[in-house]
């Protein structure tokens, strides 16, 4: 045996588990999503930025106020599912660097003086967050339904008007229902991938 | 319980896993990287686009080939780590689309004929690989030390000559040796990342 992780956990993090398109009516509640996250927010980011933030679209008003900025094939089952999550990076995540970072202080103003520089940080650093989020959603036993197609600065504007947040990803969250994914496409094997020298 | 994740798993993935600076002398074989791979290869990219490539450093001379272009923090733990491996995108990804995304053969060129386009897309999906990349690592019960205080230029050019790949992070991998981390740094709480609309 290679992995450490048993073989059932393989399975649902990563094996059995599948992007889902439809759901359950079972609601996902906030202590399921504050377990995600006290799970996941222990992996790393650089220098500890944690750049994630995460909106619960719960209303129905919010829900129609994210929809109108989905792409047509995105709209119906984000409408439709359980809970629906913005993530997104926050391009003034220096803020807190020196509380997050405190061997190094220095940090925010060494780094992160220009907002280029911070947003090219906060864009790697939450997509590694949004990659841990969604490990994380199926850790809880549900499905998660990652999208990325959608009206980005709409939705930046709509849900985040300090101008200081950009869209990473838009997650559906719930327990899958019928048909709820497509059969599972190719992936690359290890030697298209990996190579030695 | 709210996870359906068990305990032992949290703790090998998440909670007792650390980004390690120092390493014993075991070995890494590629049949552990294989291990990693056939796991984490199967966690979801936007349109199943998996532009993660991988690079093990193993020769002393590609080690040294790294390693001056690492920041200097960075340099002796990685000269001296068992397994180095260098993460980057793909940025023509889109040449595999047809073969990675069949029942959409069409979004090659409907999306991604414009470099800007993959370079943005190949950067986020492949930081999301990144991600979960970390965590099978963490799966085949190794550390990990992922960097990203380098001169990706210098990187690009050293190692990828065809102008197509761009760095995304430098990863030590072993098992963790004497004194291997920091004491962990603070982590932003719930309230402070999540929010409800």
């Amino acid at each position: 045996m290679t992995l450490a992780l048993d073989a059932a956990a393989q399975d649902l993090l990563f094996r059995e588990a599948r992007t889902a398109n439809t759901f359950t009516d079972e609601p996902v509640s906030d202590e399921q999503v504050q377990a995600i996250y006290d799970l996941v927010k222990y992996a790393p980011t650089s220098m500890n930025q944690q750049p994630l933030r995460v909106v619960l679209v719960r209303s129905p008003e919010a829900r129609q106020r994210l929809v109108q900025h989905l792409g047509d094939g995105n709209k119906a089952k984000t409408a439709a599912a359980p809970l629906v999550a913005i993530l997104a990076a926050d391009n003034e995540f220096h803020e807190e660097l020196p509380a997050l970072f405190p061997h190094f202080p220095q940090a925010k103003d060494a780094f992160f003086s220009e907002r280029p520089a911070r947003e090219a940080s906060a864009a790697f650093n939450g997509a590694l967050q949004v990659g841990y989020f969604i490990i994380g959603v199926r850790a809880a036993g549900l499905a998660a339904g990652p999208m990325t197609g959608y009206d980005a600065e709409g939705i930046n504007k709509e849900f985040f008007g300090d101008g200081e947040h950009s869209v990473l990803a838009v997650v559906n969250i719930g327990k899958p229902g019928e048909d709820a994914w497509y059969p599972r496409s190719p992936r690359l094997e290890y030697d298209e991938v990996v190579t030695t020298v």
